[in-house]
């Protein structure tokens, strides 16, 4: 089968691979019938050392149901399913706290043996635990936006509930890459009362607008914190959503939280350190967050999705082919592309 | 008048002062009859930088209001008070929201002409907001332990609220100080399961066991992790209350916390940076605390002293008179005591 794989920072090819199959009792083979690019995939892009084996990229996919294992009870082949970005059993002591992505027995698609999501088919291991079959055929117009709770929605959900985002809050969101564009959307549906976005692409302002954001701040660093909290009467937002994950947009989140506020990480920490940790501490600012265990979220998220509540499928602006994958990542890392959708 | 003034680093004197007066309407007059040391004290005891006009210390009193200002409503001489480590006017936004060390209009004792708790006297700012009256005499034996209200068993319950103690959760503690063992007072209030104090002080060890901890860590640094998760199945403690301050001490606190736990962290950061940044993100530990808003707990905490339900007060292993309050900063500094309390 067709699978990609990144070699080295910038080297990412779509080529042969072994064919996915069914190995343990609890697998379900899966084929791909929509894949993405997720702007975590742009970190090894950009800093890969050459890995000669490659690395299988990919975690965000729905697909048909080929086959499973026989202690599989929930799946049957035909079913369409949506992926949460890492496979978990549902049943252990942190998937049942919602905790689904330290799962004592999950794991990352691309890694030990399990295919990545961007290719023709993926062994999916704990696959009761794991898959969400979908209501829908592959060819409904909503495919764009289920393919979000793979990651990105439930990424921004998580950030806004880990910055405990609900009605009458203030919320910033730093980021306007498709997390914070989710965010956004997260925030809104959360009933928060004013949402402003530190951004500065104009396709993705508008996009934001459009999803709920009423303010935009454009400048950056200690302009972009006096900005916030000139728009919250100088006290900042109560809910801040961290979705880049570099040092000073972390920095930029501790800054414009609100005494007593909360700060929801989802950007990947790219530093060992949280920085602003005196201000954060006498202003007793919480900092909660960390990877979205989106398995927890897709069976809420789904509903307002199919009943068009939502629709965080338009952060897709690029659709394209699996050999289309390699450039998908240049125009990506080149900010061409917000975020691309690939359909097999 | 008499107070406590600090010039330097281990330079600690207690010197004649202005007396204590009523400047604005809404102050008290306090006369102090019972004082103390904080471990907070110490920070500047190592390190405060010559200072020629001298620092006013203390933050941490009971006393008998002598005279209030024109607006004062709620209180009146010969009330006996204990007085929150700030003041804070009560009725602000972030006092309102029980966030009274951020009030608008607040502050701290021995700053801006405010006197130092470790004084025959100290005018109290906002006297309203800030000062409890206390239904018992003087010399009641309860005396101690209303005043850690004060401080540290307001902050040590503040520690138990931020990491999120509650019935069936293991808790543990690093830091043997008053705080710490505070927080183990705390813990066993809020129902904790478990409560494992890090630490290896005897005498503390000793008392944190009759407050109610379960387990004892010896160990420091990477030991005490692996020590901790040993006690815990491998998994780390839910709730984590920092109250140490050092970057060594706050690392161990990240490491020993669970998936999906809680640190609070009370200790005053020394280090401008919170360590094990990413460890926290990817096993979605939450990190709170700061200073607490004692004015918000006070009530709460205060029948539970007066039933004799805790003993904070056993905190303080030494009694003394102001003179020998430098006497008193040098033995909490070596060791010597674990808190010292001062009579006037």
């Amino acid at each position: 089968m067709r699978a990609t794989v990144m070699y080295a920072a910038g080297d990412v090819r779509v080529e042969d691979v072994p064919d996915a199959r069914v190995v343990d009792p609890t697998d379900a083979l899966v084929t791909v019938t929509h894949s993405a690019i997720c702007g975590s995939d742009l970190w090894p892009y950009k800093q890969l050392e050459a890995t000669p084996s490659g690395r299988r990229m990919g975690h965000e996919f729905i697909g048909f149901v080929e086959d499973v294992g026989g202690d599989v009870e929930t799946l049957k082949a035909g079913d369409l399913v949506v992926a949460p970005f890492v496979w978990s059993d549902g049943t252990c002591v942190f998937c049942r706290e919602g905790l689904h992505t330290s799962c004592l027995h999950g794991g990352r698609y691309g890694a030990d043996g399990v295919d990545g999501g961007q290719g023709e088919a993926v062994r999916v291991p704990q696959a009761d635990g794991t898959l969400v079959p979908l209501p829908v055929g592959k060819d409904d117009e909503l495919m764009p936006s289920l393919l979000t709770l793979s990651d990105v929605m439930s990424t921004g959900h998580h950030a806004a509930l880990a910055a405990e985002v609900g009605p009458g809050r203030t919320v910033a969101i730093v980021g306007d890459g498709a997390v914070g564009l989710c965010g956004v959307i997260a925030s809104k549906r959360l009933g928060a009362e004013r949402i402003i976005l530190l951004g500065r692409h104009g396709d993705r302002i508008a996009l934001a607008r459009d999803f709920g954001a009423t303010d935009i701040v454009e400048e950056r660093g200690e302009e972009a914190v006096e900005r916030v909290r000139e728009l919250t009467d100088g006290f900042g937002a109560h809910s801040v959503l961290e979705c880049v994950g570099h040092d000073e947009a972390i920095a930029t989140a501790m800054l414009v939280a609100r005494v007593g506020g909360a700060v929801g990480r989802v950007g990947v920490p790219q530093e060992g350190t949280i920085p602003e940790a005196t201000r954060t501490f006498f202003d007793n600012v919480k900092i909660a967050g960390g990877p979205a265990p989106a398995r927890a979220y897709i069976e809420e998220l789904l509903p307002d999705v199919l009943e068009g509540r939502i629709e965080p499928g338009r952060v897709f602006d690029r659709v394209g082919r699996l050999d289309e994958v390699p450039d998908g990542y240049r125009a990506m890392n080149d900010r061409e592309a917000l975020k691309v959708l690939i359909e097999l």
